[in-house]
Parts: C-alpha cells; structure tokens; sequence
C-alpha cells in the first residue's frame, strides 16, 4: 500500500509517518520509484504500537524505539515482551541505579505471603512502599498486611488481562494489546471501584 | 488546647490554621483571653478531614467549606455522608447541566447488569463511557460486556473498603478514612495489578 493508505488504516498522520520512517522507529517500505514505497501489514501493525507507547504509555520518541529495538529482539518470548511494554525491565539493559532502590522489605513480605514472583525494576514497588509510608504519616493504622485482600483481587484481575492477551499471535499485536488494555483500563478500573461503592453504601446504609 | 498544641496534634501549621479560622473552614475556640482561644479534640478531627480534602482529594478551599457544612448537617446519614466526600452528589445542592451529560447507555446497561443503584451525578459514569470509545477508536473490539468481570471484582474491592469504615462512629473520622482509603490507595490498586501481571506472565510463559 502506498503511505496514504498506511495512514487511514493505522489512523496516523503521513507527516507523522514519515517523522518515524526518519527517526527509524518504522522500518523503510520496499521502494517502487525514486520517491514511491510500499508498505505491508507489518507496518500498519508496528504503526498501531507505536501510537500505543507514545500516545497511551506517554514514552518519549527515543525512548519508543528502545522498547520496539527489543520487541523484534524478543518477539518470541512472550513473557520478555510484556516485560518490555510494561517497563518491567529497561529496554537498554541498563541496570537501575542502587541508590534509587527505596526500602521495599514491606512490599517483598507482600510477594512473599503472595506466592508473586517479581523484577526488582519493577517500578510498582516504589509505588506500594510509598502508599504505605504517606498511609501512616496521615495516622492511618496500616501495614503491607492491610494490603493482602486487595492483592489478592488484583491476582484476579492481572488473570482477565493476560487471558485476553492470549489471542493474536503476532508479537507486535499482542503488545500492543497488552499496552492498551493495561494503561486504559486503569481510570476505568478505579471508576468500576467508585461506582462499586456508591452501591454498596445504599445497600449498607439505605435498606 | 492551644493553637500550638493543636498545630503539632493535627500535623496543620500555625499559620494554616489561622487562615481556616478566617475562611470559616474550622469554627472558632472557646475565648480565653483577647488574644487566646481553647481547642478541642473535634477541631483535631476537623482539621484532619480538611488536610484529606484539600491535600489528597485535591479540593478548592471553598468547595471543601461546602463539603465540612454539608458533612455537619448529614452528619448522622452515612450514605449520605460518603456520597458528598465521594463527590457523587454536589455538596452545593447544584444540578449538573442536563447538557453536560454525555450518552451513557452503555454504563447505564452495565450497572442494570451488575444490580448497582448509582447517581446520575456520579462522575465515574463518565469515566467508563470514554474508556469504551477510546478502546474502540484504537480498534479494539470492546464494550460494556467486556467490564463485566473487572466490575465483579469491583465490587469485592468496594467491600473490603467499606468494611474499613464501619469501625469510627464520629462522622468527621468516617469521613477522613473514606477519603484518604478511598484516593490514597488507587495508585497503590494500580500498582498491585502490575505486580500480579508480571507474576501472572512468570507463571504462563516462564514455566
């Protein structure tokens, strides 16, 4: 297909594609005329991943192409490629320096009593660590064990998102999937929470 | 009390206070001199709940003056009371514009499926209809159907939040913990499911 229709069908600009095609986070077309190339199916699909990091993940162009380098490295390796996309582990094998490792011995005897196996890179353990630190610093009486019940629903959930990742089996589709369903859902899944308790409030408190 | 000892009991600087004593956020002490005045332990209560609301919920003064007065006057009708720090009804008793609201059958059909009574003010109904459209502008095939399952696990979420309520009978403390487990713990929500995602795709893909 010629770039206009790349563009329709991954609903990306051309100026935009050609923005990419320079910068190489999108591979050359097969050229038909000095200034005429060809695109095919990997392209829309590549197209679509990128606008998913850049556009939903809010990765930066440079640091897009490090994640999409590693995705063809790893396209094999399902478990590597959503560690990518997730920014479980650094795309550049860059290791985190040790100084910025906060206190987590609360969140690893949260994975601990959870059975969880976890990358240290994983950056949802700062998050954990600090909840609890502002938690108590406001006089709330709470702990990693507070946080037992709710993990053990988010097991449940984190198994609907990787079902439904089970289906394509293009690496470049199922991260891309993987990228939308994780970081979209997100305000949906607190609003799902806020709508959640409204309901139970009128059933505890208005029956 | 003294303002001093109420500063260091409430974690509220001096100076902080004084201006919610001006704004009529927090009702004056009893006058003990021209210049002193006595606290006591429901301005303790009082000016935590305000720190909940301006500094976590992330509330103007003013509207978190309409929430303190409307809080005193529901203060013995949890379901009320939780509605207005929730901000699912205005404290002002200020309908939404009718052209503010956007079309949200889909939510309506979801919450039919789920047995939910919800306001039509609650703004996470808005929330899940953008989530839908954007999903499908991306191309994904999704819609309220696809919610039902993260709404199942939802409302067993909402349930261990309301549980952590029952316990403070003054409406001042109910409405602090609402407020601060409520908005405090949603990144930690969101980083729990990456942590179980990442266990999830160990457990599929790397055994």
């Amino acid at each position: 297909m010629r770039i206009s229709e790349l563009s329709r069908r991954s609903g990306v600009a051309t100026a935009t594609i050609k923005y990419y095609l320079r910068e190489g986070l999108l591979p050359p077309g097969r050229a038909t005329a000095a200034t005429q190339a060809e695109y095919g199916e990997s392209h829309v699909r590549r197209l679509r991943l990128i606008r998913a990091l850049i556009g939903v993940r809010g990765l930066s162009v440079s640091a897009a192409k490090d994640v999409l380098d590693a995705v063809s490295e790893y396209a094999t390796d399902t478990h590597e490629l959503l560690g990518l996309v997730f920014g479980v582990w650094p795309a550049s094998g860059a290791a985190k320096d040790e100084d910025a490792y906060a206190d987590d011995s609360e969140v690893g005897a949260l994975l601990a009593q959870m059975g969880w196996k976890v990358s240290e890179h994983n950056p949802a353990r700062d998050v954990i660590t600090q909840t609890l630190q502002t938690l108590r610093s406001l006089g709330m009486d709470y702990d990693w064990h507070s946080l037992v019940p709710y993990a053990q629903l988010a097991e449940k959930t984190a198994t609907l998102d990787l079902d439904q990742l089970e289906g394509p089996d293009d690496p470049l589709e199922k991260a891309e999937r993987a990228v939308l369903l994780t970081f979209l859902l997100e305000p949906a899944l607190l609003a799902l929470r806020r709508l959640a308790q409204e309901a139970e409030s009128t059933v505890r408190y208005r029956s």
